[in-house]
């Protein structure tokens, strides 16, 4: 890493979402498996297919600005995961099990949201708008997906009370 | 950690935002020092004070719920603050280091957005309601302090346009 610019902490930055979201991409599936209500299982299913296009999304982006798509290792999503991947281990009863699948996808999807915020508005103070419209349309998905992961939250928890 | 039902997934995730308000409450004054926009040093400063409000919220939920108040390692923020460190040693330009610190202290509240928004949704499902408006006093801080760091974004981005 060498940041003397705010371009260069633009690149960065998408070098830091580009490890993220590999990370994420390899970490969904166990998640599935873990999973044990069918909503939530289809819910990761789902978020895998979308992760597999932000990849591609970035590695256009790299491309939009001239520059290499190389991950570099980001300690935050590491740390993320690694506490999922902890209770994943941990926990047996079901439920208690999907109330904490959601809870750590939750914090992935707002990781994202803050990088991809930030991203978006450097881009465009840098004048690479050509990236802007890639950029927003990722931060959709991933404001969705938190979306859905608390009706899902939701959802548990009515059944449960019904 | 241990963690059998939502009861313990909801006292573990107590422990895990306890350990990263304390990890916070360390990190604040670094930040506050290098940043060299007056109004990002006062929002930093103002933020420490309400961490310091939202640690001893935290312990008086522990009390409330008959627990003990005890930090529990959180990964997710260690990983968080870690890359904050390393961007506040490798930049030297101010401009581009203000920038970075905002991104960082806006990637930490964001991961509390998760997890006080989750710890609420679980309170109410435990029947904790005595501790719901306690962590919704500070799910609010965070919201608000995440908007203001956006805002200094704004303009500070304005400014340099000007």
């Amino acid at each position: 890493m060498s940041v003397k610019s705010l371009e260069d902490l633009f690149v960065h930055t998408l070098k830091d979402v580009l490890y993220a979201e590999k990370k994420i991409l390899k970490s969904l599936p166990k998640m599935e498996k873990k999973a044990s209500s069918d909503e939530l299982r289809e819910a990761f299913a789902e978020h895998r297919e979308e992760t597999q296009g932000q990849v591609e999304r970035l590695e256009e982006i790299f491309k939009t600005i001239g520059k290499q798509a190389k991950a570099e290792k980001c300690d935050a999503i590491e740390g993320i995961v690694e506490e999922a991947e902890e209770l994943m281990e941990e926990i047996e009863d079901a439920e208690t099990l999907d109330a904490a699948l959601i809870a750590s996808a939750q914090a992935v999807e707002h990781y994202e949201m803050a990088r991809y915020g930030q991203l978006i508005a450097w881009a465009k103070q840098l004048g690479h708008q050509d990236v802007v419209s890639l950029l927003e349309e990722t931060l959709d998905q991933e404001k969705n997906a938190d979306k859905l992961l608390t009706k899902l939250a939701e959802g548990r928890i009515n059944k449960k009370a019904a």
